[in-house]
């Protein structure tokens, strides 16, 4: 006789129930970090590793030895029984080999799952580093103090972890919140242009999203946040992780409000990839991508003209490039097909995020056709 | 003035809220996974793939190209439109290259997060494609037709995946669980030898831990289980997939009484990745785990020697190695570091369970010594 039966789960907290994001002025001091209540493992990159105002904190530890996972070499350090992991720096780095080069140091030091995985770094650094800390024995602790304007106002808040794989920017990946994330505003002032400016498309796209006051902001106090003043800095910063936070702790898994934080991002993964990883910066697409999905919102009768070339003033005036074909662009029927294979896209229509106008915000499916539009 | 504030997250489901468990008599019909409401990977081995009971099903497969991540070489067939992946048979392709593959053929056949992985074959498949659907695109669905008499009482329940990574078992993983899971007890009939007494191990197993008259079922009914009878074989299976479920509806993370099925798996992965994975099989490596941590129970004074004798005399009538030194050990203290190594572990002390006696279960920290007077 044919018989079944059902098992009824409760929901989990995945890696953490609340995330705590502290704020500090000044220079960095990180010594904080070396608690001696549990295993803690580090992992940076390179760059960061070379930052003087950093140097303080890393020079306490001595380089046991280099190792490599296929074509990945990374070197292990150790300073009171704290491994440091230093990964090469580099979007063409944010692998699968990355992730496990951290999980073995992890398990050479006998880390176990109450342990801790602490990033220092930008966004690579904090999705692998989290990616890592979510699959080791099932799951293990993860916390990050993040170095660039990016993740700080991004890539760090909300528990997205992930490598790339193939040609598909974080197609792998899981859900696994930070416990305690530090914010040292400061770093800012010494991360290069290209870094900086990469950031400020992510600062754009939240007060295009939620914050009028910021839109205005950025529009009048360009020099200001180019110079990067602290207080500039630091207001940014603090709006946008603020901004991030109410979302994500209304919709952690992005199944409805999260989604609109993709505004450019499906035009912009697209470009990314197809330009080939590390030929642009995050920032660079996304801007591209947002001036595209505004363009498409115009196209659509959804914002005005007015809107439009605002937000195309917004973006140029920091450098971006706003044009239907992007210099690195190439092939737009490519980019079509790889935006079909975006993480949000349920059906054979493509997802994008567009805009009524200044934090009018929708989510919809959207024909080929419109699409190629504004990328022709 | 530095600042802070917090995010507080709800928990979630992870993976599926329920998991349906379906027990079929008779041969394996699989046309019913062909849904025609969404997408579907099929994951599968070699092994299974060439199996006559389920001829019926995979001969309805066109191959359609050879691929290659690293050294593991997997194939792709199609059946209108829904694609398979053959990957080789085997523990030692539980690794992260497997579940590439399959993350990279459900990117090549375009499948969203909203579609569905279906894995057919042991525990290696199940758990490797539960994990690779668990970080596609952070999360896709998993449904499962355990084909081994260990897949169906134990791996397949309960969504844990994983796979194996360096010398260590099962190190990489994630919870995910099933959200349709098909029992074919009749496709116990034709699993080979070494493989139905590897599944055995975890029927006695589950028998110790839950449920008196199964051990005595086991105890009595010798002939019966060794010649597969159709009846025999449903029995043990609805049994154990029973209590495995009722424990994983109470605690699917593994914070506390999950443990308990781990009886005889700390000693048992140590010796497993001691001898090389797949050198000997998951169930002759947790038999001996079984007789190891009785062995230790009744050197505490918790069990009787009577008990302890009896569950040697099931494990020896099964046919298992129960020694303290089992043959394919090469080194006690590489055993014992193995040991510490275990997911379950949060101090240097190793976590163990314990019997006091059949069903009567405890879970503590051992001291090394105690350890080795077992294993040596």
């Amino acid at each position: 006789m044919n018989t079944s039966f059902k098992i009824k789960y409760s929901p989990l907290f995945v890696g953490t129930k609340k995330s705590e994001l502290h704020f500090f002025e000044g220079s960095p001091s990180l010594d904080f970090l070396f608690s001696s209540k549990q295993k803690k493992i580090f992992i940076t990159d390179t760059n960061v590793f070379a930052l003087s105002s950093l140097k303080n904190f890393f020079s306490k530890f001595t380089l046991i030895k280099q190792e490599q996972i296929e074509k990945t070499s990374y070197q292990i350090f150790e300073y009171n029984n704290f491994p440091l992991i230093v990964i090469p720096a580099g979007e063409e780095f944010k692998t699968i080999q990355s992730v496990l080069s951290i999980v073995k140091t992890a398990l050479e030091f006998s880390l176990t799952r109450k342990d801790t995985f602490c990033a220092i770094g930008g966004g690579v650094i904090t999705d692998i580093a989290a990616f890592a800390a979510s699959i080791y024995k099932r799951g293990a602790s993860f916390e990050a103090v993040p170095t660039t304007l990016l993740a700080m106002v991004d890539a760090s808040i909300g528990g997205k972890t992930g490598c790339d794989f193939d040609k598909y920017k974080n197609i792998t990946g899981t859900f696994f919140p930070a416990k305690q994330l530090f914010f040292f505003p400061t770093l800012i002032e010494s991360l290069s242009e290209k870094e900086f400016i990469s950031g400020l498309a992510e600062v754009i796209k939240t007060a295009m999203l939620f914050d009028k006051n910021l839109f205005e902001y950025l529009k009048t106090h360009k020099q200001e946040i180019l110079s990067r003043q602290s207080e500039s800095l630091f207001k940014m910063i603090y709006v946008c992780a603020k901004a991030k936070a109410k979302i994500v702790q209304k919709d952690l898994s992005e199944k409805n409000i999260r989604m609109l934080l993709n505004l450019g991002h499906t035009f912009g993964h697209a470009l990314e990839s197809n330009a080939g990883f590390g030929k642009l910066t995050h920032g660079e697409c996304v801007a591209w991508g947002i001036s595209r999905a505004i363009n498409l919102s115009k196209n659509l009768g959804l914002c005005s003209d007015e809107y439009f070339n605002e937000v195309q003033g917004v973006l140029k005036s920091f450098g971006y490039e706003t044009s239907n074909v992007h210099p690195a662009f190439k092939d737009s029927d490519k980019i079509l097909n790889l935006m079909k294979n975006d993480k949000k896209n349920h059906s054979s229509n493509i997802k994008v995020i567009l805009q009524k106008g200044i934090c009018k915000n929708l989510i919809t499916e959207i024909d080929d056709e419109k699409i190629l539009e504004v990328i022709k």
